[in-house]
């Protein structure tokens, strides 16, 4: 088989070189030339992300790169129909990240081309992350740190009398997927209640992965904080838009390390200046 | 039995008046003067951690306030020689702190006076806060929001190539009383290697509480992040001094949310000057 893998900033040469050791491959390292530093390849991301792959400029080197391969290996360049036509005999098409937004995925379904992700890449990263921001929030440790670098030791901060241990508190999980699972398990420590709802699990298997099943509805009136683990296709309309908001507490902390079109921009700029959240 | 509580502007009568509630008892509030406002009391707290209850004043008026006390309940006000001689009948003294640094504990166990305080008051608190110290600084949190209250979008940080996600980190313990303990359920669920040291403790118990008993020395020699969990008394000398960080890791993160006085600051200081840890 022959295999093409585009390298770039994120993945270059030196990391993909494991992909030589493929028994029966016929492996090529390709580097796309436009995307070998960070900036670039957070816009080429960026426009994947909101406007789709075809969306995406791909350089006449990689069109000819890409010309006799049926394996073809991908991180943040795009796989759209000037690629696919330009490499007729594609039979696999393999993503080094989680999204898969670089990739034209109805033409390789026409096509019958398998596309493969790599599910779950950054996810422990992602729920560090989701829980380090609640904590931070629910501590006043980013406004303490930011006083303290100035020489001031605050003591009074806006929150201080909603702030409360996490034991004390209501997280709320939509989409209890790879990730959601993974918050739900650094948070158990903690003793605080965990609601979950997601539309493609059972109630019995959201209780395995460790959540109390609710409604969205229940969850968003519920939870103190909330933190969304969804996938967002590009055009599908936003999971937390105004009457979302408008169901929540009203000292509600909502965390999204998830997509940001999942959540309407326009409408949480709009409930926090009306302090109906935050 | 004849009570005496001692408000001041952390427990104000507001929140002591659950104690009228005590059965058979006769119970007075008394609000010390000198400590109705937060720096007072502060200072009232620094100078009996620093240099024990004999150094903090005591006013006429509280002398006067405790003369036919049985019980005696205080926050931050101290017990002194001067306080225990004033009220003569005294046979039990409550303390409602964790640290009891503001009682003569040696003049009490003279006296046969018995001290009880408040075992874990902040307990979950102290617990939430050492990981969520932990996790923001492996995820630059602080970092990031003081970046961006002044418009940067930062990608790029002094620990880009050395911080990890908290499953690849060993967090040492040492410590595991009530706070330790809670730490390392709280940790639990980020599949970190988690190190425990308690000179009270057998390995079992240690073990059994969460943690992988070692020795002080290897809980510093393996350990990315160091969490102190100890009383400390005043005129005792530093649990982390300059022989211990040394023994660290370059990148150890060392996190002291006990008193300062258990770090030997001027070490510290110079270990983070000379770049030995941090």
């Amino acid at each position: 088989m022959k295999v093409v893998c585009i390298c770039d900033a994120g993945v270059p040469e030196m990391l993909m070189q494991y992909m030589k050791k493929l028994p029966g491959c016929d492996v090529t390292l390709y580097t796309e030339k436009t995307l070998t530093d960070i900036k670039s390849l957070t816009t080429c991301e960026r426009t994947a992300e909101l406007r789709g792959a075809e969306a995406c400029p791909v350089s006449a080197e990689m069109l000819e790169a890409v010309r006799e391969a049926e394996i073809l290996v991908t991180h943040v360049a795009p796989v759209n129909r000037a690629v696919l036509d330009a490499a007729p005999n594609v039979k696999i098409v393999g993503v080094l990240r989680t999204g898969t937004e670089n990739v034209n995925l109805d033409l390789c379904r026409e096509r019958g081309i398998a596309v493969y992700n790599a599910e779950g890449r950054n996810s422990t990263a992602v729920a560090d992350l989701v829980v380090a921001l609640m904590l931070c929030e629910m501590r006043n440790i980013a406004r303490a740190h930011g006083a303290l670098v100035q020489g001031k030791w605050v003591k009074m901060f806006p929150n201080i009398m909603m702030n409360r241990d996490m034991c004390r508190c209501t997280v709320g999980i939509i989409g209890v997927g790879k990730i959601g699972t993974m918050v739900a398990a650094r948070l158990k420590g903690f003793g605080c209640r965990i609601l979950g709802c997601d539309i493609f699990l059972s109630p019995e298997e959201i209780e395995k992965r460790g959540c109390e099943p609710v409604s969205k509805e229940e969850l968003l009136r519920q939870s103190d904080f909330i933190t969304i683990h969804m996938r967002h296709e590009a055009g599908q309309s936003a999971l937390i838009g105004a009457d979302e908001l408008a169901m929540m507490k009203k000292n509600a902390i909502l965390v999204n390390c998830a997509r940001a079109g999942l959540v309407d921009t326009a409408a949480l700029v709009e409930a926090l200046r009306a302090h109906r959240i935050g």
